[in-house]
Formats: structure tokens, C-alpha cells, sequence
């Protein structure tokens, strides 16, 4: 039985035991990541992560590593658009112990500036190594295609420049606007005791205060258009996307599922045409993303750059015999393999506690498997036809990294 | 409790019931991979695991995927070295068609040729992919450094050329000569009913039989030597390896051990001496990986190319200084890493059957947990000093991808 609490200043605390594992996983989510910066603090949500392992009040980075790793623990955390999480994992008795450091490199931390100096160059490298991974790229052009200005089009590491220039200051500035209480969740699933949890969060993050009306957000508006990096690489990285939905929408599912047809699977269209039928490709795939206001419905391919203008004609033709028809052989798979990757999902515990997050987050209230597995059995074809007709009239974002003939895919997408 | 039986061909099928579970995870392992290969034959292995999805004498490729896929499940495969791995995640009553389809495209695959000139091209773009990731590109070229002509020394792809130089009965040739039914171990863990997981092997798998006298197999000697490409990127990567040990070798837990106090997590030497204390890179981590006959015990890194002299100073080191002396602390650390890594493995089906083949390949038994917990409670801080001192002595393999003086590096690690 999964619970949620809330503490006093709107904090929520999900508990979600599995009595039959030894191990927990446990995590905090906060409701901002890079679309919450300005201009100016480009990068900080993500170097705001980083610098919360580089030491507290009481504990130094080396202590923070030393104590988790001391019990076999594992800490992580990750910064997206719109979320930032921390994570750990633990055995059985070790919960509180990792709810304990969470709380602490949130509640307590340092931003010490020698270790923020330093930590500025860790970043930078890691830009480096992202810039080095063309998938990694290509993907980071496309919200920007997509969205253009609006911080939901910008990268969320940063540039070298953006984030050597965040001081201690800045990064206290960025965490009393964006780390607020009633946009905080801590989940913990697997061997949990709920009521040492509970005690544990309300002691740790009652105090949990912020400052001010919080980060101004306004919605982004999806633009479109073509953006080629032509370096010289073995092969060519295309994504495309059309307007979707955002994750809260009624229509999220039955846009999912529009792109899981298309190419979710081995089974599904641009798998078959793009590599089975014609051997153009390895990777090929739809996606469909959902953000807060808004949301991505698209395909990406992976291929040699003498490849890339049939490859982009059969995506674009198939996203739109996929929007005319589908068989219904077609639909109950792409139903079945949404079924069972939610099965499969409920059996890990770090899968549950994102996923509590996300719901939490996104509708304010868990749901569960049954109401999921409802909502997937109500889609009809016809809710698939409108969501993809729908995306497919926007306009098209188009991300290409590698050498191409970049006029030719635009002319399949009609952006030239 | 995880019982094994033995086919009359000397298939091994595990049976590992998680009566927890809803979903299962299936697989059918053989002991060849890309080492078993002829120069003539270099990608064999790889290619004939793509073929294998290509089509039997009763489905099509698109029936495969359409009748696994049909019931929400996933077939996935990976080649290495020295073990193929034929995988299978389904719902609870998926189990015998899981095993079904396994079975089938293992014993009755058609080796199409259309089919096969058009897997060619697939498997070239897979290759290209792979060509453009430089932390692949990096381990590729540290195994040819180490063991130079040796199979276990050529990349797992093959080239462009082998791979379109493959023929139905080149497959056909190897296939016979390496899926040797002795050497297979069909095994699956969570929702597994085991009289009719048993029952499904018999049928499908008793029949399988391999010709002559197997593959020749010599062991790899280690050479070590520096392997250098100069791609213009933003990174440059090092990858260093010593001669290791075997995974079945009665030291491989405590090289693995050393490994850890020296690059396993963040508190160790290596993530605060290169990351921590100076900044120099985001990725920093030592390994020990053991094959059959061999092993490698090293470190990689990756970071700016004027960075790359220093780090590689520091990892050389700290490889010295952790052979040297440990203290009671990181020995501890490291064993609760050791321990929590295989408790969470436990509470994964896909996790269990991937052990419980490699146990049995390498040991051949099964090892239960508290064997295992034995064994590296019994460490002592004199077997890690000897296992490192061993293998400091040895030459050293170095792969530098990305702008680098190479000198530079060479003698850092006196081989210049």
C-alpha cells in the first residue's frame, strides 16, 4: 500500500513498501531544472546538483562519499528541463541513514567557493564529453528547433562560459526561488518503514523553507525549423518532432501509443521499413515527450549521410499512413508492450519512486496500475488519428548532426 | 530455490522461480562469441546473432516480432567475446512461447540470403555508430593493445568487408562448429513455472547437436603497447589495462576489490584525486574485467587533452600507492560495495539469470549468495597488494582516442 504524507510546509513523503526486498531505493524530487534559469544563471540547475555533494554544514564531500559508500550505498542525482532528483540506494537498514544525507546536502549545503571553482571545470568537461556524443547533440538541437529562446530550447548543461560565471551567490539566489517545499517530493520504495521515513522527513525537511513568488514560468511556443551541425563523422543523427502534448494531457497516452506504432518496436513500422525492408539503418525509432505545458512527437534515425534523405522520406510517409490507418493487430501490440512495460516497471523500486514522482508532479495524485491499464484499454483509433493529424499539421523541428544534404530532408518535411 | 537439470545433449536449463513476480526473464546463453572467429570469419558471431531474428523455417522475421511483441514482450540479444545471449522479457503466462520463439531461432534459423544482404548493411551501420562513440572506439583499441592479433583482440563487429564477406553457409559452418549444446544454458528467473519451463526445453532444445570437434581455442598473451587515434574532438580518452585475471580465477574478487578502492565509487582514490581535488574530468573510474583465459585490471578517463598527462600521472600513481598501502576503511567500503551490488542484483530476474549463467560457465555450479558474501569477506588486504603488485609488474596496454602527445602518456606508464 503506497501512502502519501505532507508536512507542514507542503513537502509530500510517499512510502511504498515491498515487503519481500532487503533493498530501498529512495529519492527527492524538486519540481525545477534549467527552463527555472535566466539568461544569466544558464546551467545552474544542473551545477546546483552537482555542488550539493560538495559538502554541508557537517559533513565535507569526501565525508558525504565516505559515509554512503561506508554502508554499500550508492548516491545519484540528475537535473532535467523541469525536474531535478537525487537519489540512493540502500540495503534494508540503511534507509534513514540515506534520507538523512539527502536531506542534508539539500537543507545544509555549502557552495563553497574553492569547490565551486572546481567544480565549474568538472562541468566543463562534462560538456565536452557531451558535445563528443553526437546523439547527445543531436537531441539538444531539436528542443532547440523546437523552442527556440524559451529556456525549454537551451541545453541543460550550459556553455563553459555560463557556468564558470555562477558564483556562490547565484547558485543561492537559484535554489531559495526554485527549491520550494510544496514542489518537493521524497519517495522511498522497496524495504521501507514507513513510519521511521516519515519521522525522518518531517525531521529533516519541515524547516525546508523558500523565498519570494517563485521562478517565473511562461509556456513555450513550438517553433520549428532546421538546425545542422555538418561535423565530419562516420554517420548522420536526424530527429524530427511535431507539436505533441504534455504529459498531463488526456490525449498523452493515445499520442504514446500513435508513436510506439510507428516505431516503438521491432514490430512497428519504421523498424520494419527503415531497417528491416530496406537495411538503411541500426537505430531508428518515434518518440513521443511530454513536458509540463508541452510536449514532442517525433523519430530519430542513425545512418550513413548517403542514407538520411530516404531514410527522413520513409519517416515522414509512415507518420502519415501510421495518422491514415492502422491495423488493429497493430494497436492491441502497441497496447500490449504499454501493459507490460508497466508491469515490468512495478517490480523495481527505483522505477516506482520516479514514476510516484512524475505522477505526483504531473496530476497532483497517484494513480495506479488498474486506472493506468484502464486509461490504455480506452484508447481508440480514432484518439490516435486526431493526436498524430493534430501534430503532424504543426510545424517541424528538424535536428541534424553529421554530414547531409540538409536541403533535401527539409523538402521532406516541408521546411525548406 | 534455483535448481539446474541437464538435457540428454548436455543443454543446462536453470530454473529460478521468484514467486513474487508477475513477469520473467528468459534467456539462452552459448559459451562462443567473437574469440571463436577465423580471420575469415571476423563478425560472425555478431552478424549470426542479428540473422538469428531474420527469419525460421516456420516464422518470418516479422512474425518473430510480431508474436513476441503481440504479447507485450522484448527479445534482446549481445555478443561478446566469449559468450551470445538470446533474451526474452514476458508477463507471467508468456513463458512457453518466450522459450518458443528462444528455441526456435536458435535451432531452426533460415540464413536467408535477401535477408542476409540486407542484415550486411544493418550491421555496417552499426559499426559506423559505434566508429563515432569514442569511449567504445577506446576499449576496442585497449584490447588489440593488449592482445594484439589475438581474437580476444579484435573488435566484436568485425569490419565493414568481413561482415559483407558472411554467407548463409559461412553461418551455417559457424553456427555448427561453436553453438555446441554443452555449452548452452537456457535460464529464466521471476514468474517461472518450472515443470513447463522444463518440459519446453526438452521439446525444443534435445535435438540440438553441433559437429566436430568445436572451435580451436588458445589462450591470449598479453603484450601491451600504445594504440593511438588522433580524431579532432573536444575529449581525448584513456583507457590503460594491465594483465588481470581470469573471472574464474581464485583472485578475481580481489583484483575486483582493489579495483574498487582504487576507481570503484566516489569515495575512492581515484574520483577524488583526479575529479575532486583537481577538477581535471567528469569520468574517472578503474575496472577489472575477466574473461576465460585471461584478464584486464586498469583505469579509464576522459577529459580535455591538457588535462590527459596529469590525470594519467595521477592514475599511474595511485595505482602504486593503493598497491602499497589501503586503509582498513576503503577495504571495508569497498567489500559493503561489493555486498550491496550483489544483494540489488538479487531482486532483479534479469540480473539472476545473467549471473546464474556466468556462474556456470565459469564455475560450473551455481554460487549462492552466501558463498559469494564468504568469499569476499575473506579478502585480505594481502591478496589485493599481491593481485596489484602481480599486475603492475606486467607490460601495459594504452588507448588514447581524441588529441593527445601520446609520449607523454607512454611514459607516464614506461612504455615509451
Amino acid at each position: 500500500m503506497t501512502n502519501i504524507h505532507t508536512l507542514k510546509n507542503g513537502v509530500r513523503v510517499v512510502a511504498d513498501p515491498m515487503p519481500e526486498l532487503k533493498t530501498a531505493a529512495l529519492g527527492v524530487w524538486v519540481k525545477t531544472g534549467s527552463v527555472d534559469e535566466t539568461p544569466e544563471e544558464h546551467g545552474i540547475a544542473h551545477l546546483l546538483e552537482h555542488m550539493a555533494f560538495k559538502g554541508t554544514k557537517t559533513r565535507s564531500a569526501l565525508a558525504i562519499a565516505e559515509e554512503i559508500e561506508g554502508v554499500g550505498g550508492y548516491l545519484n542525482a540528475a537535473t532535467s528541463h523541469q525536474r531535478t532528483g537525487y537519489y540512493a540506494r540502500v540495503l534494508k537498514d540503511d534507509l534513514v541513514l540515506g534520507a538523512d544525507i539527502l536531506a542534508d546536502i539539500l537543507a545544509n549545503p555549502l557552495f563553497d567557493e574553492v569547490e565551486l571553482a572546481k567544480e565549474h571545470e568538472v562541468v566543463v568537461q562534462e560538456i565536452g564529453e557531451a558535445a563528443d556524443t553526437p546523439d547527445d547533440v543531436v537531441f539538444e538541437k531539436l528542443t532547440e528547433a523546437a523552442w527556440g529562446a524559451h529556456p525549454l530550447g537551451r541545453p541543460i548543461l550550459g556553455t563553459p562560459d555560463s557556468v564558470r560565471a555562477q558564483s556562490p551567490a547565484s547558485l543561492r539566489k537559484f535554489m531559495s526561488r526554485c527549491y520550494r517545499p510544496e514542489e518537493m517530493i521524497i519517495a522511498a520504495s522497496g524495504a521501507v518503514d514507513e513510519d521511521a521515513l516519515l519521522k525522518t522527513a518531517e525531521t529533516l525537511f519541515s524547516d525546508f523553507t523558500a523565498n519570494g513568488a517563485g521562478p517565473a514560468r511562461t509556456a513555450p511556443q513550438f517553433q520549428g525549423g532546421l538546425l545542422h551541425d555538418p561535423r565530419k563523422i562516420e554517420q548522420t543523427h536526424l530527429a524530427v518532432a511535431f507539436p505533441g502534448v504534455a504529459s498531463g494531457h488526456e490525449d498523452y497516452f493515445a499520442t504514446r501509443l500513435y508513436a510506439d506504432v510507428l516505431g516503438g518496436g521491432m514490430s512497428s513500422r519504421l523498424f520494419q521499413k527503415v531497417r528491416e525492408e530496406r537495411g538503411l539503418a541500426y537505430s531508428v525509432y518515434a518518440f513521443a515527450d511530454g513536458f509540463e505545458q508541452s510536449g514532442l512527437l517525433g523519430a530519430y534515425v542513425n545512418a550513413e549521410a548517403r542514407h538520411i534523405p530516404e531514410a527522413a522520406r520513409l519517416i515522414r510517409e509512415e507518420m502519415a499512413a501510421t495518422a491514415e490507418a492502422m491495423t488493429n493487430e497493430e494497436i492491441a501490440r502497441g497496447k500490449a508492450l504499454l501493459r507490460s512495460s508497466l508491469m515490468l516497471g512495478l517490480e523495481s523500486p527505483a522505477n516506482r519512486i520516479e514514476a510516484a514522482s512524475g505522477q505526483l508532479f504531473t496530476f497532483g495524485r497517484l494513480m495506479d496500475a488498474d486506472e493506468i491499464l484502464e486509461r490504455i484499454d480506452a484508447i481508440t483509433v480514432a484518439d490516435m488519428q486526431r493526436c498524430a493529424k493534430r501534430a503532424l499539421e504543426g510545424p517541424c523541428a528538424i535536428s541534424i548532426v553529421g554530414p547531409s544534404k540538409a536541403d533535401a530532408v527539409a523538402r521532406v518535411f516541408d521546411t525548406a
